[in-house]
């Protein structure tokens, strides 16, 4: 592929995960709409990859990025600039959103408090196993090609997890989102490697489990 | 069809069983999000449904199990090994999902009280019959065959039932949530009954209904 | 068409209303779940459009059958038992709704104030206009023929203008919930000139604003 | 394209935006349902875009209508009337919103506060872009012609931007809505630039990005 398409896959995951950051670091630090952040956060997520899917696959997580290339749908020489691009787009939104809370923004951090590691480690494997699973079924299966609804199915089980373990462990479930949640205050600096431990293997996991369930020709 | 398949199939069921009762158990006893929990759990079952239906149907409950052998879409060999693997997938959410809230994370168990027997009957009866009414019309019929819709409309009705029926009877609709609800103190172990009689008893309804409204050769 | 085919799509009719009304008076008299049930409500009808348009064209409102005669896209013969068929099932959900609700369920029932006969009329009308404004073109037109979306963006429209309109005339749209929302106290006898006005009026300006933003051959 | 062709495009853009607006300027005015109102807005957004992508397009905002004017999808002599159509609209759903609000419904203004000139200018531009990019993407690229997720996931985006960004700038990313959202008290006249430019600016850049991460011949 010339190098110029390459790029322009770059582009759609920085953008991409910039609104995924966005969203998270945003609905998480404003207090009136708490209940509503995890659902913002999936909104957001599977708007963007509707927006983005034929262009990059819309990872915007290097976790998925592994996935993808367990599973044989991501070129070995874009698999280092993809986290790259990633980690690019958390870190812009996170300044956008770090200046704008600041500004004047009522907010009301909620600074997420990690109780305990292995509840934590299990938490974001978890999380992370669901948002892979999904995503591998609903974008690389054959016989679900041109459906419409991969954007929704992703959304909708990130958004639960992060109901469901946001209490936990952040329910971050991304390691570009770990870096932006760090910079911005809401995780820890020393909570990098359960989310990095939790979110790779998360991700090996579920697509050791979607060869499982599938033929290896498929 | 080879026994390698099969055990996909059921793999498939383990895993979207596993996230439905996880949701559930987790939903359930977080105070913060009750008003949010019967979204979170049609999120999921939406989720997995789009994840798992190429594969086994995204059956996820034996009702529903029930349901595709009287519609004729389920090997009878296979019958016996569904409810296996669903309620083997529950157990597991359970035992996970005990374990994260005991371990520190602050809950507020909302113990559903089953103030009647004869409306959690009708609530369960009416709950099944909602969601195995809509998954037989959209999973079952050719007109619909490549739909993008499945899941979401599963999960709608499951969401919806939820919320207006879970005071009654805990809106459980499914023998594989009802274990996993009573081992995690959701539910009393005394009601197993009203729950499979209801929900066997609603998604026959279901799968007549069905055949009353549609051609047989369809 | 024959007499059988005729019969399946009343049955149809009748379970569709039967879910929706059935939602609407339990979602709109359980006081914890009052922010949600405009959303219920809706996830409630786009599941049972899903489920029903290929049997009877998921009307589930006089309303809307009025609208699908003057388009062209219902037999005369089944015009009148369409209504018969949702006003059937309407009854039967506030039965089941009433004796659920009086039977020891936690309620506080929120009746509908009608402060104003002309604000009321507006609103009813408005409401209707975008229902069917909104179900006639997803369903109706050529170039979407086999889409996905059809009872999603009926739900979504109906969700919202509930939740908009509700406080002002119950937002009801729809004369065979109006029966069944008067049945169980949610609206006023008197007001029954109002729903069948607005209703029927809003349909018949949104099948007219339909013609007039198509081709008439379309 | 004939005059008579054109005129269904007008309509369909005023119907469109008059209920974007109204649900704006009820769902924002009505204090009991505050949590909901972005998603109330984004829910009447996607069923509006089903209902009208057909007919014009289904823009219903002038920063929408300068982007597909740049992304060569708009005739040169249509691009004045379109946001004709959509001020009218507007204006049309802020006259009947405004009396309805007045005729005796119980409600609990909502004044948006800019507290700062920078943060809403860089908050219309970032909600305004994520509009326009996910529009550009779903409903202008061939590889996506005939899908069903394009109205989902303008509405997932909007709904999303306006909870996390209408308490910095009011989240209008629409000078039709900020016309509506001027006369109708919730913004302040002297906004108007800001809005002006952070959403013509925003779809200008997003049009821009489209076209960095598409080949040109698409």
């Amino acid at each position: 592929m010339p190098r110029d398409k390459r790029m322009k896959k770059y582009i759609a995951e920085g953008i991409g995960t910039f609104f995924l950051m966005f969203s998270t670091v945003m609905a998480t630090n404003i207090g009136d709409i708490a209940i509503m952040a995890p659902l913002i956060i999936g909104l957001t997520l599977a708007a963007m990859i509707y927006a983005s899917e034929h262009i990059s696959g819309a990872h915007f997580n290097p976790a998925v990025t592994l996935a993808m290339l367990m599973r044989g749908k991501l070129a070995r020489n874009e698999a280092f600039y993809y986290p790259v691009a990633q980690l690019a787009g958390a870190l812009l939104a996170a300044i956008l959103g770090g200046f704008l809370l600041r500004a004047g923004y009522a907010t009301d951090t909620q600074m997420h408090v990690h109780k305990n590691s292995i509840s934590s480690l299990l938490a974001e494997f978890t999380g992370t196993f669901g948002w892979v699973y999904v995503m591998l079924n609903v974008t690389t299966v054959k016989s679900g090609s041109g459906n419409s609804h991969f954007g929704l199915a992703v959304g909708c089980v990130v958004a639960a997890m992060i109901y469901v373990l946001g209490g936990i462990s952040g329910g971050v479930f991304n390691p570009a989102i770990a870096l932006g949640s760090i910079m911005t205050g809401m995780s820890n600096p020393g909570d990098i490697l359960i989310f990095l431990a939790g979110n790779l293997i998360g991700a090996a996991a579920a697509a050791t489990a979607f060869q499982l369930v599938h033929d290896h020709e498929e």
